[in-house]
């Protein structure tokens, strides 16, 4: 050896060594499978197009070729061409053309998803290294980096509990119906990667697509009534039926796969990691439709649903428990059922006959002990079934005392867990556990997952509806006017009474409409099953007086098993003063002991961002955990916070995980409570592999959050935030309220004033004009910004706020907090997010095209604030362009996939406003527009679909035009996962 | 190119052209596939036993590798060493392993059936060329060799129909349990096989397989008792829930892919290539549970189903159908239906809650008319529901009338049918046709062929009931004893008081248990859909006057939509008269003109195969299609023959298509009705792709028999079949009641008396000791045989019959005969497959160990005829061995591959016979027997599994072995796909 390499090192001297060192082989790009799917998505729907307008379909190719140039190479012709070949549309074409885009940014976020889902299915066939850090990994980490023994993560496992509270989105934009055909066009696609298919199979499927597209491009986009709280309702029971309820036992039955590869037992069978919670049907904050009735009409079709379910599982299971052998106790329990059945046999199978049971009718022999018992459970579950659709149809019923006085009824899941367990047993018992560890461990699962109510409804109310409704007690009582007394003497009138025994209110008082409403929900959450609710909410909390308010009424009106109170402070002022109001809250001696050490409260931040700006309203939030952890332990009262995710755009790697690891740390001790939104839903339940993936997520965020908390911050980082979110709050309001020409601008350059139009929702908008953002709700102020693709709310002030801190030397403390605080990093982070989908000059396009001259001025402000913002946010983290770090490469060539399918909705949207308000001002069309009629029968046929709307076809034609491409453009703005 | 050829023949002298020539490459064989699953079950269930009874397990495992070197190599010392090893098991083993090897042989069976199926998925994925000539080969044999139109082919197809009748199988020896289990084995391995699976759920799916063959080996295999009618029609159900239902309009979808190949249309909506009928619940033949309210039950919950899988159907269209663009037409009747609703919005609503419907609760707008006019198709399904459940419970409903007057429920398809077509015709107009053509094209054809009814149920009841009935009316009426009338008499009565009016018995007569029973059947048929009812079968029929009785009956109580009227014909006699009893009905001018040119005949051969031999009863069979379809023309009136396919044991390729050509030319003219047996049932349509192959068999089966019939027989070959048979007829009839010690025999060598202890099927088997064979049920004779390996009821005859005319000869006739007519070669064909399962040395292993000495000269003698007919079947067809023919050969391996696990079974039954009949001769056990206990707990509890039963645990182990051997055995008999 050692002759080899002297002589060799001497004849390379000419060649020195450094340079060879630096030549590094490029990393490919693996996003083919996206493109791949992107182009057969986009070419089949080009194909149908051509196939029933073949000229349109050119006109779209060269358009998308011209935007896709446009957003790729940055000549600035290519805007102009493109401009030019969109204003001179016809109506007509105006139409088919936007939403022809949509169509197609719909496809591709589906192929987005698609790709998403097979790095999954790749992930999961073998570990390919990009998938995020879940469950195994986590593990993994927890072991070797943290030196976590297994037996504690399986102990912290056997602790933790994550709830999700699926609520409705304010502006789901797409209808459920073309959200569910996007879906089965998803899951065909993934048949087509996935399972081996013959020649006939995959012309069907490739036939099934296109039946598809065809029929989203036949369903008309345009809500056009509001959904009420019912249909949301059942469109959140719907993912249960198609994946949560299946999908649940099956993720389990993964984590014990990766316990035992720790060497750890399996979970125990009583211990839920996940429980569903709802608020639809519940929350009646701002939302007249939720009555009394709604929110029982939910409860009880909730638990139709969960009977349902668990019918059909019985009766799977009656079949493949044919088995004889079984120990003592379980044969002593068949042997007790068929004595009571032996009475009457006949009553019993003509009782059966009657239901029409599919198998199984006749009175079952000892000698299949398993369909003995299994048969007296599904008797019952039929019998609580008959109570409950009694109950639909007869609001006077009592539904908890229907259930809990029939003893034929099932009441609560343990009833129905007993005999499972005595099946489970008894299989164990006889050697028989890959029998018991079959389909029954999965029925036994969902029975302690979802009990018989499925899900937890909570109940959300304003809080100045129950001061008017303590008052209108006071009042009735002659003790004056509660809503006019100051805090103290509310509560000492509030602690009298509780700590009293005497009612406050004869029955049968009548009230005004209002009271009666806040009074008899009242009356009907104590007629509800107590594991069919959840907490009481009480959203615009300031004072401990609220809490005690709802305690009393539920007092009053006798709820037996008290729903805890959960208050939800909301603007800044009431974050400010929530630690006062909880320590008022604690020092009530009858509270504390009322809720023996344990406090549920809410944090969203939709309205403080509105008006303090997204980043004041962040760390206002964080101080404010902070605050209300210390004040519990300080009473010995766990706290457990609930968080609501409003309109976040969050970014790469899902909300979940960092937002998780972004919360103070020692605030999330194993359990979460969290909401998820309706198109959320869809995202993260819609299919069964990214519901896996989901609740991947979510354990491995909170293992982690519990066993290896992130650092706490330095003090130095206290001062600088503190800094950061009053330069950049002041400067924020200084624009958003201090400017006199701001809303002048902000109504011009958006479509704010037209969002109306788009019934999204089930809450009616406030809709006279603005005259300052305070009257505006938090979701149309985002909501019309996003449209010119500027973000305004997200990153104003924030760059006054960079510049006072770098001016005076924190420039290396805002990198260190941004390197080591993940609440620091993940609100940096999500702002890069925005400032990379943000595009200036799209924003500028709408400024020339919309607003009055002698506001340029104020627009080219902004555009300079927004681009040195975006300066100093790279600066602090440290990225030459947006989204330049390794992983997040790949999230910035997302974004840039979907430009090209956006630009030209934009382009589109600036013509119609431009011709909506022009047809506002004059109130009548010049000629040309006058005599314009429809010649396409196609269009001919969209605008006179409703046949009670007067407005002339131009008119309709401009207005749905504008509605499509504002769902279209929010359909391009959502994250992706 | 000259210069070569020449120089080279030269230099190539030496080695002369003809040796080179003679060189085959060796054909390589195929069935890899198979015996890698039957590797694959047979581990998995060993490893389960292995775990629980190592020490058995190896036991098993030499039993088997002896078992397996006797069969394939027939070295006698085998045969003695394994019957050693199995005469010295103690009764604990005696029992595991008797089940062991009835388990390892029912999944050797599945492994043929998933080597099926995947042949079955490798001929749709590209053409292997062993499948059966299915739809597209007849289209293309048609068109080249016979020379048929295409346009021939779509107007044969436009007419056909083919009619598959359910009936429950009297010796259906697995329980329905175990046929699901291994049904869920098999739809397992098919995954296994077919779709790419990742590590994890390879995993799941090969656990899954074990859970499944642990709980099959866990599942009592003895049937303790009998099934209810009820139960049978349920279980007949589910193959509609789980193949049919789905599984029919995806197979039309193919013809119609297959119709377009060839440049023909698609089928007419309205056509239907296969309706459905079934006599589960309908049969009442020798069968008391079968009552007047079991007919009602089972007519109900048939309906039941089907309302359930419309309504589900429908509930999928409304939720694709969003489309908004629709004809004027639909227009018109979704504005009438809205209109009809906003009478009373709230009212609809609040009874769409309270039926809990999924989605769509509230009024529907008219901008989607698809939805309104379904939603209105989905009320009238609920109600319709509503009635029937009413009804199941009421006996007293009379459920035609109730829907028939109600208008919010449907009565006939036709009515369900008439909106879903208002849709088609409304997408065709306005270009959508590929959303029509989805899903609304499957649910259109679903209504087309099962109605509201799904299946048609016959009744069937024997003649002497009906002549019982009437006469007991004509006693009534002081008109003498109708049971003594002769034919004459009874045809005067009937013909007059058929054409006269009026009627016979005043209402309310009481009358004796039987007479009540046949009556009371009538009024429930006059009470039932006509749309759920088939055909009155009358079983045992002999003359005219059988069926006018029933006609007069029908009319007697009630019946408005008369149910045509099958006489079945049974035995020889019967069929021998029934060209006499059809001229005398036809000769009625009253009954031809009220059946108006249709009439329906049902032949099957049970019985006569009992008491003339196979071969006579075949032959008159054939005889009696043509008599009869030779009277019917004569009367100009179209017969149907109806095929009851008795316990054949068909031959390779399934016994339709050559049993559809085997019928004689011309009795098939496009339209075959036949019934198909339980366990047939589950094999042809308990697996998707099988079904789609058994819809596929019989289409192509009914549309060659009808373009390209079979050729007549020439007279030749009718005198030499008629030889034949009387010939075979004597010689077995002079053994089976000739010889007086066949009885004898045929009780010591077969277990014909211990069978009556497995409880098999609805039927009371008669009890007492069989004197002769006329007692005997068709059956049990046949069953006693087959366990034996001898089938001496299918040869027992032949070989004299072929020597007859052999000797004279017509040796090249009999050639002729086989080579050109089906009828004969299928015959003799299903004869080679017996006589290719069917092992004589194992029938004398019997005789030597059960049969008195003095009888072996008895049972050597019909080994001897055994031998000689063999040889001559095999002279005749030109094999020299049995199944020697190219595509038999296979064939020929899958038996041989089965006997290695029968033959034990065969070895451990003559174990338990000689004890049993040792146990009844002396009434006690000798000592060691008497001392029996179980040792091993497993065997405990099975033998004190049964509370109520005192037999010694000795005896006890014996029968259950005995019963277990008795069920391995047939399913190791029974013919495979």
């Amino acid at each position: 050896m050692s002759v080899l390499t002297q002589s060799a090192e001497h004849s390379m001297s000419d060649i020195d060594l450094s340079r060879l060192e630096s030549m590094v082989l490029a990393a490919p790009d693996t996003s083919h499978l996206l493109r791949e799917d992107d182009n057969l998505l986009r070419q089949t729907f080009l194909n149908l197009l051509n196939h029933h307008h073949p000229e349109l379909a050119h006109k779209i190719n060269v358009i998308y070729a011209l935007s896709r140039s446009w957003v790729f190479s940055e000549t600035p012709g290519d805007f102009e061409m493109l401009q030019k070949r969109l204003e001179d549309l016809n109506p007509d074409e105006l139409i088919l053309v936007s939403s022809a885009f949509s169509q197609m940014l719909n496809l591709h976020n589906l192929s987005e998803d698609i790709g998403n889902a097979q790095q999954e299915k790749a992930a999961r066939m073998g570990q390919v290294e990009m998938s995020t850090r879940s469950t195994n990994r986590s593990f993994k980490k927890l072991m070797m980096v943290n030196k976590v023994e297994p037996a504690e993560i399986f102990k912290a496992l056997c602790t933790q509990r994550v709830e999700l509270v699926f609520t409705s989105h304010p502006t789901q934009a797409l209808r459920t119906s073309l959200l569910k055909k996007y879906a089965s066009i998803r899951s065909t696609m993934e048949r087509l990667h996935n399972s081996r298919m013959s020649p006939y199979e995959k012309l069907e499927a490739l036939e099934d697509i296109r039946g598809q597209i065809q029929c989203a491009w036949r369903t008309d986009e345009i809500r056009r009534s509001k959904p009420t709280p019912q249909d949301e309702m059942r469109q959140g029971l719907s993912y249960f039926q198609e994946t949560i309820f299946e999908g649940l036992p099956t993720f389990y039955r993964r984590i014990d796969t990766a316990l035992s590869k720790i060497g750890q037992p399996h979970l125990p069978l009583s211990h839920n990691l996940f429980t569903f919670g709802s608020w639809m049907g519940g929350d009646r904050d701002g939302n007249p439709f939720v009555t009394p009735e709604t929110t029982r009409d939910v409860v009880i079709s909730a638990r139709l649903t969960a009977v349902n379910l668990f019918f059909k599982a019985i009766e799977r299971l009656m079949f493949e428990l044919s088995v004889w052998r079984a120990d003592d106790e379980m044969k002593a329990a068949a042997r007790k059922i068929l004595d009571r059945q032996q009475k009457d046999p006949s009553a019993i199978v003509g009782e059966r006959k009657s239901r029409n049971y599919s198998e199984f009718q006749r009175v079952i022999p000892i000698m299949e002990p398993f369909r003995v018992v299994l048969s007296e459970v599904r008797d019952k579950l039929w019998h609580t079934r008959e109570i409950l659709q009694h109950a639909l149809v007869h609001p006077s019923v009592n539904v908890k005392e229907a259930l809990e006085t029939d003893p034929e009824a099932y009441y609560t899941g343990d009833e129905m867990l007993q005999p499972l367990m005595l099946m489970y047993n008894s299989l164990h018992a006889t050697h028989d556990d890959s029998i018991g560890n079959g389909r029954l461990l999965d029925v036994i699962r969902q029975v302690v997952c979802f009990g018989l109510g499925l899900v937890k409804l909570d109940v959300r109310q304003e809080s100045t509806e129950h001061s008017n409704a303590v008052s209108f007690i006071t009042e009735y009582l002659g003790l004056g006017k509660y809503s006019e007394w100051d805090e103290k003497k509310r509560m000492d009138f509030l602690v009298k009474e509780l700590t009293g025994k005497r009612p406050l209110l004869p029955p049968n008082v009548d009230m005004p409409k209002e009271i009666a409403n806040v009074i008899n929900t009242f009356k009907v959450i104590s007629e509800l099953p107590p594991d069919s609710l959840g907490a009481y909410v009480i959203s615009m909390a300031q004072s401990a007086s609220d809490v005690l308010a709802v305690v009393l009424l539920q007092r009053e009106m006798g709820v037996r098993n008290f729903l805890r109170v959960a208050p939800l402070f909301e603007t800044l002022d009431d974050l400010h003063n929530s630690k006062q109001a909880m320590t008022d809250l604690f020092s009530v001696d009858w509270y504390r002991e009322h809720i023996n050490g344990e406090q549920e409260c809410m944090i969203g931040y939709s309205d403080s961002g509105k008006d303090a700006g997204r980043m004041a309203a962040a760390w206002g939030l964080y101080e404010v955990q902070e605050d209300l952890v210390e004040v519990a332990d300080k009473f010995g009262v766990s706290l457990v916070l609930f968080h609501g995710r409003g309109g976040t755009v969050g970014r790469g790697g899902g909300p979940t995980h960092l937002a998780v690891l972004s919360q103070p740390p020692g605030t999330i001790k194993g359990k979460l409570r969290v909401t998820i939104q309706g198109e959320v839903v869809e995202q993260q339940f819609g299919e069964q592999e990214v519901a896996f993936r989901t609740l991947d997520l979510y354990t491995s965020a909170v293992l982690e959050a519990s066993l290896n908390p992130a650092p706490r911050p330095e003090p130095e980082w206290r001062d600088v935030m503190k800094k950061l979110s009053e330069v950049s709050c002041a400067a924020y309001r200084e624009v958003v309220r201090g400017h006199e020409s701001f809303i002048d601008y902000f109504q011009e350059v958006t479509p704010v004033n037209e969002l109306g139009r788009m019934n999204i929702g089930s809450r009616p908008a406030k809709r006279k004009n603005t005259t300052s953002v305070d009257q505006l709700r938090a979701i149309p102020w985002i909501f019309a910004w996003t449209q010119t693709r500027f973000h305004l709310p997200v990153w104003l002030g924030l760059g006054e706020a960079f510049q006072a801190l770098i001016d005076d030397g924190k420039k290396d403390v805002l990198q260190k907090m941004y390197a080591n605080w993940p609440f620091f990093s993940v609100t940096l982070d999500m702002m890069e997010m925005v400032f990379a989908k943000a595009d200036p000059r799209v924003a500028e396009f709408y400024e020339k095209s919309l607003v009055a001259e002698e506001l340029w001025g104020f627009g080219k402000d902004m555009r300079e604030r927004f681009e040195k913002t975006k300066d100093y946010l790279l600066a602090v983290i440290g990225h030459k362009k947006v989204l330049q770090s390794k992983e997040t490469k790949f999230l910035q060539q997302k974004i840039q996939l979907r430009s090209p399918y956006v630009t030209p909705l934009n382009i589109m949207q600036v013509v119609c406003l431009k011709a909506v308000r022009q047809l506002e001002k004059t109130g009548k069309l010049e000629d040309k527009r006058q005599s314009y009629v429809p010649t396409d029968p196609e269009v001919a046929a969209i605008l006179s679909r409703d046949p009670n709307s007067k407005k002339h076809p131009y008119e309709a034609a401009i207005e749905d035009t504008l509605i499509i491409t504002m769902k279209g453009i929010s359909a391009g703005m959502q994250n992706t996962g």
